[in-house]
């Protein structure tokens, strides 16, 4: 698995996948900007009037729930069923599922009408999606007792999709193979964004592959490592700010030798 | 009043209040990032649909009038009604009252339905809250021959808030005390969302404390003064985007020591 | 003309032009801080229950395709309409003009309803605003064998307007004259909003003159010029992240002396 992920970074920057992202008004810059930097192509168009023409241009679909309204609602359920029909990969980013009941209600209903290949959430969030009565705080994770790799292999099967939960350690799992990475900064939780770009790049590498295990773990991980690299350079005068910039230098100079390099990763194979 | 607003630098970095804000489409990503700088968790959802579930999360909640439109005003009714209804602090940054009919209309409907508890903008914007025709000229101030101290604390006890009037110098009311704050740079005005963000760590600040006056305090200062730390370090080849790096730097490096060593604070009694 | 553009640096910082865009909300806030770092003032509504009040303020107005849906269409035929009846420049980026239907058949309705003065896109979008056939790729320029020059000319004549075809060699032309400019860098097209921002730089240079030429000159080749001195300024470690700030830094910096050294501006007269 791991050189399998390793080389969707040559590809994505090959091929410029060309990702649709139907997503909030709060980090939608942020996400083109992260798509861009790891070589794939960004169009955030969220109209109904265009979203079905637009989806298939694309090469992969990301549906974001971060500022959810009944119109964005209605252009992912176009794009989604569009994308579906078209073997376009459909991934999901349920922000915020469980903090109020319009979400929830809305993700459930999206979950019956289109079917998704990837879905990257926080553990409140994915247990949500399944049903759980954990109540979130604002779009921010709570508190589970059940571990991220247990969470995540449960979720793939009942979701019959790749999950990945984020978290101190993320783990992504088809409901087969589990991987967990070791990877990661606090310093990521203290930036807008990084939980959405990690879907964007999620997204990306979903676009040049049908092994959509590898383009999560790709994706999520790209993200960690990233996290670790920008908080590594930071002087003891930075902050926030300069850390966000340094995120996105990461990103873009991620490639397949230093991803090799840096990424701890395991995989555990449930019975 | 140094004392009370100094120590809401702790409190913020120990409680993570959750910070609502109905705000603009162009600096939502700042306020957001701002919020995080300082010790806060925003959330930013704005569809009628959920304000009012999400509000009952929040410590605080922020209507910002950048780009109204009648859904978002909607929204911003419900959300704020909810909030006097739980006791929850609610901010108003009135962007742009004075540029247009419709959002001198709308604030003063919105004035009328929800009562604030702090209250920030720029010397023409406050002045058309009180009722005053000085012209505005697109959302920045225009010219007023009134100080800062004396429209802050007139439209404090008009207004029933703590107003807060920025510009070179600030001024902060509750309309028996007044602070001045002279601290800033001109390259505040050279960046947009200063003033949103500002709103937002004042909104962070009263997540934390019943004290709205020295929130208001700990709020506008923190930008002024990141304002002063950014524009200190800049080279001579950089410019305004390095400029916005340093300053959401400085405010996450902002705490209790830097805060009370910089700020130029003077107090005034009204009788 | 290259002393003609040159001068409008200087009228810029000077008169502060404010220039009201309606945009997308991608790069929106990307637009307002390229407007504040070369001297302007941006104000970004975009209700149409506002749009004509504030337009009557602005000394240009920028309408931008890159998120239209029906209401901000509305917006922009309001604004439109107003600056057309008072003489305020108006300037149009096509964003993404071919990828969908949607796109095509409403800005082929806007250029019906609105008069432009200046119209900025790549040169698939401009090939298609004349009718052409090349089937875009999302937001991003195909492939055409006509040269930018000629391009523009053609459209300059075709639709009346002064017309930027941005790419390797930007190309600006009324029909009669026809600068070529071969400044830029390829890390321009790795982060988002460049090509909106030159439009924004474009709108506010034409809120200070009436050779709406020079303001286009002046407006795309600040943002090639600012992509060459930021890429020049990377360092090794360093990505798009820091890129990006830097291309802001420039643009801030920008002055006469500054854009007579760095630009390289060949002009052709057609018969």
């Amino acid at each position: 698995m791991k050189v399998s992920a390793a080389d969707l970074f040559v590809k994505v920057r090959e091929r410029k996948p060309l990702v649709h992202q139907i997503t909030n008004f709060v980090t939608v810059n942020d996400c083109a900007n992260a798509t861009l930097a790891i070589g794939g192509s960004p169009v955030m168009t969220s109209s109904p009037r265009e979203v079905a023409d637009m989806v298939k241009l694309a090469d992969a679909l990301v549906l974001n729930f971060g500022t959810i309204d009944d119109k964005a609602l209605e252009a992912m359920e176009i794009a989604g069923k569009t994308a579906n029909a078209l073997d376009i990969p459909v991934i999901l980013d349920p922000v915020g599922v469980g903090a109020t009941a319009y979400r929830t209600e809305q993700v459930t209903e999206l979950l019956r009408k289109v079917n998704f290949q990837i879905i990257r959430g926080n553990a409140s969030e994915i247990h949500r999606l399944m049903g759980g009565d954990i109540v979130t705080r604002g779009v921010d994770s709570g508190e589970l007792t059940i571990s991220n790799a247990e969470l995540a292999a449960q979720a793939a099967n009942k979701l019959n999709s790749v999950v990945v939960v984020s978290g101190a350690k993320d783990a992504v799992s088809d409901g087969k193979h589990t991987s967990i990475i070791d990877n990661g900064n606090l310093l990521l939780t203290n930036v807008t964004g990084t939980g959405c770009m990690a879907t964007a790049l999620i997204g990306t590498f979903s676009g040049v592959t049908d092994d959509f295990y590898a383009a999560a773990v790709a994706g999520i991980s790209t993200m960690s490592i990233s996290g670790e690299l920008a908080a590594a350079k930071l002087q003891e005068d930075e902050g926030t700010g300069t850390f966000r910039v340094r995120l996105i230098d990461a990103i873009s100079r991620m490639n397949k030798e230093t991803w090799m390099h840096e990424v701890k990763i395991n995989e555990e194979i449930q019975n």
